[in-house]
């Protein structure tokens, strides 16, 4: 991708007025390698400036944005070679690939292509050899461009959670329980009166399923031009509780070998992510932590750890049937969504930097 | 139990000011074979009279109640022949035993002695036969009195979920992961700032370990004078969340033998109570109750069903590891604690008329 | 209107499938004067059998309603003499004409004709004089019908709360702040990442020039053919706070003589309700309560106060600038909406058995 | 106060377990004037390490906080020269004196000197003058230290959103109703049981009085050696609703002279504060912000506005009986009480360095 000549790569938000697309836009706010160029969103908004179309959701939305034109979300108009995908799965289907095959870089949090074979779904802590994918994707499917995508908010949360104990022991079946946070759904999301001092036992678009593959994939291994998934069976069940931010997962795990709990918190804690990922700009110094009190994590005090990218883990114990339980928390919509693509981008950048 | 002349039995609570006491309260109120006439708590209400002592919780105390004295908790004190027993943990390890040995029936919510071999751990509905441990009981520890014992809010509400597959189906394995309301914690409780828009993965007092424990004894069966416990491994997670009432469970279950949700779906809706519960002034025509829509059961929702006696099951699904999933919640201070104690006083009313 | 030969008057409801609607049904489940016979709503659910047509939001849905086919909001479609409408403002200010004009008699939460000089704002305990409105409102719109509404939910709390002190002392001026519920704005009405942990100092609609305007004409008076409204000026500000039912309402009232707390609280508590509404089905023997506990009322838990048609009132002191200071607790959707246009409805056919 | 060789000043905290003193902590994590050195509590905590002894309530404790040992609240113990008092009113009577009397400097959050005469109660944008009553205070007392307090949350937030229409019109009459946030209770503080999807009317500790009179101080004018408070008549209604952060006013206010909306959003807009507050590290930019959407602002998402200490105002519109109506949000912890203390601290070190 061209610099500017400032240095920083120009970029683009398709879907630029959700959840996820305002939190691109407060992660961006003074990235060393990006620069916001570029707002695109739905009919609705469309030649509106970004200030007035948006109903911003928290915090104070930066001047500059705010008086951006919203533009369509196509490639004629939409001019950046960096872009950022915050579009729902109904959108991103057609759009994401009309703009790799118009050779841009399309890093993206939409649900459409990430179980495809071809399309790597790469945390770069976890599994940056899956970038390689990029190459079989392009000569597949004959694009200039690329499409790299990040796993579901929970998916990403519980694959950090587990990943050191995937490499040091291997895991041999995992139960999952997630009760997730409200700004999951985007906006407007989840009514009030369905939530309010409640509990849901059901998210819509196929959450449960996403979470039961993309871990697997997550911490599958490259062989030849492939991606071969981990295989252990998983059951995830997942809620919606009254949340702002943060979503927790009570997870029980057998592993291949007879681990005691403390053990297993020093092997998280010590943890070393991927050297290809140490040092980008939105990379926690660790992207797993362990908290040590009786009671955490607990997502309205954890989620916001190490600017919201890194995972809590705690409540290491005996489980009475696998081996281990443990509860893991993380930002949804930073580590599990908007910051995930970032790190993805900013990966994508330092690996290959001459797309 | 002597009948008062209104041909109502005499009942005093126990630990009347806390949660679980009011509770009590309003369930007794025209209740046709009880009369509360003594409420009983901690030093600190001494003597004062209940409307004042009382930092009332919900809804309107009843004024004849309202004017009552607050005595000691000693048989010496209190005169009625049925016992409630509110108490926490600390104050029932002494004095419930005292009562029963007083001659006094104790029906109590305390944890303290559910685990005893020779206490009934009763649902009326579930394992009515259990109560014949009175005669046990009596002889081994040389009481008039009696004590019979209900389990803890999470154990009931999953063993009524539960129980019509384990009679019809066996289960063979069990995790379990709760989501609990606030009032579970009594009050004061959970403080705001803990909970507010937050997950807290941990509550105090060996919750885990009680319901792994209670469901085994109340699934199990009598042989000979014991209770021959159930033998399927289980595990337990549990979590506050900012409910006000309702304690929900996500369930997966394994069983004897191969079963499609539907099937499991129709054996709950269809499952009947034990002849020994039916009619009972608190019994509900069906203990369980099984909610068709895709995000049901909701504790906001679903809690207060049929008097708050009913648990509502749904999301009845294939486990990609055992054989299925499914959700619950239940009223966990009506069918959890106070409503449980009372259903076994009523039982134990008809059983064994002349105690 | 004409009784079916069960003795009771059949009805419908219009917009059936909203919060109001909803409310109205469980409220007219086994009543004693009133049998619900059809149900309207928008084209969206037209056909539909109710009970698929309805997001249903408290409790259990009645299987006879549930069974109801949804009929479109016409005269032609809908037979029952007595039309109860829970339509919004854009349906109302046609379709509710259209039955009056067809002999129907509609009794209306929406807010469209409130002011009308010639449609009766009513409560029946407050103002049951002004019913006779309508005999202005058949001469000058030639109606065969007839349209009778009541107040915002605000302000017939407000109107309760405040009239015992209008009628012994009279009101000289009046400054109030509500603090709503989520459930006034109805389904799927206000999004959870709006409210949650929030609050919001708006509500659109025009809510407080409607609280400003229609407490006057409640409290006006009946001279010749016309209401006059009661003079004081008053001064309301609105908030939505993140509370299921019950609105609350922080009151400063300036009275035409000095009156002491102890003094209001008195008369409040012994202020006795219109002759005309006593013994109305939906009345209840006290429309309004005094909470002498310093932190009373409190939404939560004095909201649904004598089947939620009770207004509490409580914190009476001295207010530094004006006489008196109070704060007023109230169910919004049974007081201030469908409960208080059923008690129209029954005040309606008591008064005027032959309409 | 002495400077160490840092060049920064060494400062203790009195009560720095509790939830104000939890946030001085974390204001002055890497302050440039001041350096944290000391913590003490009540006998409870004595001796223990810090980071055992607190419920930490937010985000990450600093390791260097962590490891200092827990002092009495006493100057004998306690040797820094800036005391920061985030002692409970009860504590705070006896044991701040006895620090100002042993030559420190305390700033405090406590409600008990507030209204003393010779004790400034000081907003360095607001008043900066009144902090001549320390000669005063020094003289009268004998002291060779000086005790300067900070108002109440509430007081604060409302006296930085009217000192412009103060300054600019003369402010003639002043009506408030807060909705209060449960961080200001402190910790445990309100039982979740108590609050959750509720409002209390009520808030202990005299809090409508501290409003009522500490805005009046703050808003006067020295005048020879004594401070002359405002002297307009005012009522303030207190509320407590569940919010994590921010206090919101709902204000009415009549001015000497009448204003439009428009010129008074204008006026507070552009308001500069006190010159001696320009430039201190916790001063924000702009102490009072205006907020043009209709809905602002909000507690949730503008109290944290410039770090927790900008005051954000909205919804300016007419009112029908005073001059003007709007509503002021402020973070009660900060800007409300640890940041105001701090702020306070930070005047006195520039405005009398010797000290």
């Amino acid at each position: 991708m061209a610099e500017k000549r400032t240095g920083r790569i120009p970029a683009a938000i398709l879907g630029a007025t959700g959840a996820v697309g305002q939190t691109f836009i407060w992660l961006l706010k003074g990235h060393p390698w990006i620069e916001l160029v570029e707002v695109a969103a739905s009919e609705r908004s469309l030649g509106q400036r970004y200030g007035e179309a948006v109903h911003w959701l928290e915090g104070e939305l930066p001047g500059a944005v705010a008086g951006l034109t919203v533009l369509p979300c196509t490639p004629e108009a939409v001019s950046a070679p960096l872009v950022f995908s915050a579009l729902d799965a109904a959108a991103a289907a057609s759009i994401e690939p009309e703009f790799a095959r118009a050779g841009r870089t399309v890093v993206t949090n939409a649900r459409n292509h990430r179980m495809d074979p071809d399309v790597p779904l790469v945390i770069p802590e976890v599994n940056p050899g899956h970038l390689a994918l990029i190459d079989v994707q392009r000569e597949r499917r004959g694009w200039e461009g690329a499409m790299i995508a990040n796993g579901n908010c929970s998916s990403i949360v519980i694959t950090l959670a587990l990943v050191p104990l995937q490499q040091r022991f291997g895991i041999r079946k995992l139960f999952v329980t997630t009760m997730q946070a409200l700004f999951g759904a985007g906006y407007p999301g989840v009514p009030s009166l369905d939530i309010a001092g409640n509990v849901v036992p059901y998210i819509g678009g196929g959450e449960e399923e996403k979470i039961e593959t993309e871990i697997l994939k997550m911490l599958g291994e490259m062989v030849d031009d492939a991606v071969k998934p981990a295989k252990f069976p998983m059951s995830a069940q997942v809620n919606r509780v009254p949340v702002e931010h943060g979503h927790t997962a009570c997870i029980a795990v057998g592993l291949e070998r007879n681990v005691s709990p403390e053990e297993a918190a020093e092997v998280i804690a010590s943890w070393c992510s991927a050297a290809e990922a140490r040092g980008l700009p939105s990379a926690p110094e660790r992207p797993v932590m362990v908290a040590r009190a009786i009671d955490r994590p607990q997502p309205r005090r954890d989620a916001h750890a190490r600017g919201g990218m890194t995972v809590t883990v705690g409540r290491m114990r005996r489980d009475p049937i696998l081996d281990l339980r443990l509860v893991a928390a993380g930002h949804n919509t930073i580590r599990g969504a908007a910051g995930a693509t970032l790190l993805n981008a900013e990966f994508l950048i330092r690996s290959r930097p001459r797309e």
